[in-house]
């Protein structure tokens, strides 16, 4: 049998790591640790120093890196992601079954929470019947350790709270934003994955931004105010702070009414 | 100047606290640890498991529990919560004065994430102009340290994401959801703070339920199915469990396609 343990680490934090986290890093015999292949090696330098921090030397080896398959950039957006995802099944597959042909436990790092716009779940869901159970004949268990995910980071940070009193909340992606607007019923709307800006295409008056790039890291940058006043701030800023850095992630939450009342 | 930690504790299980968490909650000089006066004693013993687990013997005298106000149960229910935040900010600037009258650093410990449906952000806010800082001339700098929500261990459970793959999600209430029922715009919903089966006022056709209670706790019941077959066993399951342990908390995740797909 193979557990797989899908570890939440928060964001560029290494102490937003849970303490159960902690247990299930240091009980795993091998830790997955994928390069992206992308500008984006601080993502990979926090996973290998929340492993230097927290496991002892000759626990060490048992980090394996390998890179991840570039998803495809055609139009098709959902059937590129499912050539992609059926790829990375087949690479965790030839790790898991190489390094551990008896079975055992495996983990891995996921930015954030393994239950919020990450894919780690639906991976490992395609070994689960197909691949790995069938080709090996192991079983396959899957465990999840919650993690902070970057919308907590950022309410954290401006110190608010996500929904407005007795009031929802949703949270969808930049994409979605600019495809459909503002949702029905939503007193405070939080954006994640835009590529840039999507708040451009709502009627700024009388809404509240609060926005946050690298959460939990050194150069954490923050920015919050009525829309109309720092929406075009905050795509200047944004541009600048990735030509500077050469990659860049952000969330940010948008409200209607005060956040604190 | 009083610094004011509010520390997530994740929900029942005490190895949820982050690596942060302990830090804010080690370095306090003082731990205020509110009784609910209700019958959910199970989480202020875990509060009290917590301090007990995480500070050395010298420390525990710095945990100071205190009753809290209890709510008015009249119909104005934002009337009511106003007046109840305004007794419990006295009733914290009360022990904050007393027990630190040279200021220092306070730690609290929240219920999940201070974030998401918890009051203690506007609480601390009332205290911040008004309050404490004019009455007692010191200034309140407030933390926020995230913790794991009860939303993040149902889907951790359960094994399931929050979203539909690129799909929103909307987090709402138990009385929001009787009231205006399904929201635009949202795949999938979670639903809190429901006083008892809000979801039976929706059509079940296509909807797919996973419900938990009591989550990260040895008592944790899961249950999960299409919303027409479970919801009955639900709402029973439901009744039988607050019988028998005289409380309960649970939350739910609603959703009209497969989230694993």
């Amino acid at each position: 049998m193979i557990h797989l343990s899908l570890i939440g680490i928060g964001t560029g934090n290494p102490d937003h790591i849970t303490l159960a986290g902690v247990r299930a890093l240091r009980e795993a015999e091998l830790i997955l640790l994928p390069r992206k292949g992308e500008a984006r090696s601080d993502l990979v330098d926090l996973r290998r120093l929340l492993c230097r921090q927290l496991l002892d030397e000759a626990a060490q080896s048992r980090v394996v890196e390998f890179d991840l398959p570039r998803r495809d950039g055609r139009d098709d957006y959902l059937g590129a992601v499912d050539d992609w995802h059926a790829a990375i099944a087949a690479t965790w597959r030839e790790h898991m079954t190489q390094r551990l042909p008896e079975g055992g436990r495996v983990a891995m790092l996921i930015w954030g929470d393994p239950s919020l716009y990450d894919s780690s779940l639906r991976i490992a869901a395609r070994l689960k019947g197909t691949g790995l159970e069938q080709e090996s004949g192991m079983t396959l268990e899957v465990e999840v350790v919650p993690g902070i995910t970057s919308l907590q980071v950022l309410t954290a940070e401006h110190r608010i709270p996500l929904n407005a009193l007795a009031e929802p909340v949703q949270i969808t992606t930049g994409r979605r934003l600019r495809e459909r607007g503002w949702p029905g019923d939503a007193a405070s709307l939080a954006v994640m994955l835009d590529a840039g800006g999507a708040f451009q295409t709502l009627a700024p008056k009388g809404l509240h931004i609060w926005w946050g790039a690298y959460l939990g890291m050194d150069k954490q940058c923050l920015i919050d105010g009525p829309l109309a006043e720092v929406g075009p701030a905050i795509v200047e800023r944004r541009a600048a702070l990735r030509e500077r850095h050469g990659w860049i992630m952000d969330v940010y939450l948008l409200a209607r009414q005060p956040l604190l009342e």
